[in-house]
């Protein structure tokens, strides 16, 4: 992992050239990254190309950032920011060049992965909320940034999207929008209610990894 | 189904504090919890879990509705209004309770999902005409607000969307369409252009199930 | 394909009537009916019916230029000229009745999709940079306006998205891309830009099936 240590370095130089805070500009590629992975991952079990795994893990990474955007009426944030290519395509030569021993850290991975669902989230609805529309499609913006480039990615793939059938995903992101507007509402800072809100989902994706908290299966009708 | 006759009351109390007809939000409600149970019944199929069958369900009563508002260039409907988020709520919960029970009345549903569709169909081409555009892309935003939910709906769970394979659906809401077309420029009121182009997606529904019609399939070229 | 003369005679009386360059619509139509019998191939190979194939068909056909302008804040270009609609239902209707003997004209197909692929690349990069999006952005807009029919097609018959595993298709029109922005900031005349960057992409295409390159499969992970 010492590449990413010096990427991260160069992230913090960048970041204070942009004036934009150093935390903020690490944890964005951070979770990029994990989300990129997830999908370039998957892409390689079904064969895909080199340009083919760079879609998927793009689409893993920003689809669901450019499906809030359309919804919220203005230009996905990509269009005009490059630096999200850029870090897909990090993600992509890494996976070319350290293959399974990279993919195989998993529990670095479910870590970055975790912390940029949390980002994401607060991303969403921090955006949502400025544009002026209601706090309940804050929260329901919220996780569709965080989650539903996982559903992207598992359709380009071919598969049922994994959330619908296991783990506490997007649940998560809706407990961090719940916190998040809560706190919102009374008047803390918005640095604090996205901190808040990002411990919030980080704890519950953890937890419920740890003791395999599962929502129920529907039962209804049987596999035809 | 009393628990839905006392559901249809409460809307009625709804409509007339809202000051919306309450012909409308009734069958609104009914299209939507329809659409919602078919999302929800496949999904159940496919041993998904409460939140991904809500997702499912959702998408396959809004889908259709959020993809018409984006090419229209406005906000998707229910980012204003939370009431098609609790219906689909309502329509998990129905089915978590009363499971099989409520998913074998396929008469029910195939009535109220056939009214559904005729309402969201005029729902799409009212809000196309009044946003400007030609009377042809209002016949095709009525269809795609019909049946673009259940297209989303059978790519979320992994199968060729059914309405390419089988069932007059969407050709009835075409046919709908016209008949609206057809009326709004002989210059009847928009009440009765409703009312007879609902009437025709739902005689053309009831007809093509009962008669077993079908369109050809294309042949060209074998399974490979 | 005597037939095709006739429509592309009809095509120039019609370019010159609108004012439009001839070549601009014929080609067009080459490009559009070239992705709509691609489309509408696949959908007869799964025994969808001809509603289903119509939809497979357009979609594969205009699905691009779709997203692209959902991304791009303006309305989908066929909700206000319904050309392409009819252009569908030739490419449908000329399936219907020739049937294989029309899709068997592979090689005529492959220039008639290479040449639309050019065309339509050249299309988005052009109303992206109008737009005043950066160049980077008009490549990336060229490729979807290209290439994501495809992907749409895949989806909707079922099958994981054939440029992700094979062929070089994406990535001429990336090639294109960067031509006709190098062109374009040469100071080159946009015509001289369209055709230079047409150009490479039908080069890189007929090279790439005819040496069979290909682009490495990405190695990572077995298929579990």
């Amino acid at each position: 992992m010492n590449i990413l240590e010096n990427i991260i370095d160069l992230l913090q130089l960048m970041g204070q050239s942009l004036r934009i805070p150093t935390s903020f500009v690490v944890i964005d590629f951070i979770g990029t990254l994990a989300f990129a992975i997830s999908g370039i991952r998957l892409a390689s079990a079904k064969q895909f190309d080199w340009f083919g795994a760079y879609i998927v893990g793009m689409a893993t990474a920003i689809g669901g950032g450019t499906l809030r955007d359309l919804m919220l009426g203005v230009s996905p944030f990509w269009m005009t920011n490059p630096i999200y290519l850029i870090w897909g395509a990090i993600a992509l030569f890494s996976v070319i060049m350290f293959g399974r021993i990279l993919i195989r850290q998993k529990n670095t991975w479910f870590i970055f992965d975790t912390i940029g669902l949390a980002l994401f989230n607060v991303v969403g609805i921090e955006k949502t909320l400025n544009l002026g529309f209601p706090f309940w499609t804050a929260i329901i913006m919220g996780s569709i940034t965080g989650a539903a480039g996982g559903v992207i990615r598992d359709v380009f793939i071919n598969e049922e999207p994994l959330i619908f059938r296991k783990d506490i995903y997007a649940l998560a992101c809706i407990a961090g929008g719940i916190i998040y507007i809560m706190c919102h509402q009374a008047g803390l800072s918005a640095e604090i209610n996205a901190v808040l809100s990002g411990m919030m989902v980080i704890a519950i994706r953890i937890l419920a990894v740890k003791y395999h908290w599962r929502l129920p299966v529907l039962k209804g009708e049987e596999q035809q």
